[in-house]
């Protein structure tokens, strides 16, 4: 499959992808694939990643039922990093963060510190089964 | 500064920072920033990275003009992926991409392939003095 061949994977066979919610513009989180997940996200229309600290597929919302639909797949001038434009299904608004807020850039500079921000919008206890 | 040591510096010292253009919420780019990338970009408002190819802090916008201002610094749930709401300034619409595109996410899968979707704006050769 050339166009995967196209990627540069990192030494670990790793590419930073993004998720950008469609319909709004924002920047839900950031995660990582591997050649697998790339080709299984195009192949299936939803996002899934490669966690790194589980070091496997990860089809994001297995657990949640938060599973991101994916309307389009880019790649960076360098070849280097994904970016995937999203629905955030499972709640609404969607919730990206395993922290239950809507995306996981909550936390905002502040005079030296970083202030969470954004509310939580369902309690993650009750969002993993 | 406590702020800083809150972030989860990679192995290599860095972390990925995703552009966003406040206006718009299209995503311009990725880079990595070191620890002195993320000071000077609070400190002065205007996106500093670490250029991993040339090994030094890479002011952007030093060459081209194309400086980004920053309204917004976030940081993620896991303390390892910033966030910067910026405004892409020296030509309009902005251009972040050394390609002379708006956005580095200019190449989309489709079929198979990753096609080139976006114009380039102005020649790069006209762009770097």
């Amino acid at each position: 499959m050339s166009w995967l061949d196209d990627v540069k994977w990192d030494a670990n066979g790793l590419v930073p992808a993004i998720a950008q919610e469609v319909a709004t513009g924002d920047v839900l989180m950031l995660a990582f694939m591997n050649r697998e997940a790339l080709a299984r996200t195009a192949e299936s229309g939803q996002a899934v990643y490669f966690s790194r600290s589980r070091q496997k597929l990860w089809h994001k919302g297995e657990e949640s039922g938060h599973v991101q639909q994916v309307h389009d797949i880019r790649l960076d001038c360098d070849n280097d990093v994904v970016l995937l434009k999203v629905t955030q299904l499972g709640h609404e608004p969607g919730i990206a963060c395993h922290t239950g807020r809507h995306s996981c850039f909550f936390q905002r500079y502040e005079q030296g510190a970083w202030q969470p921000v954004d509310p939580v919008l369902k309690d993650p206890e009750t969002i993993y089964r």
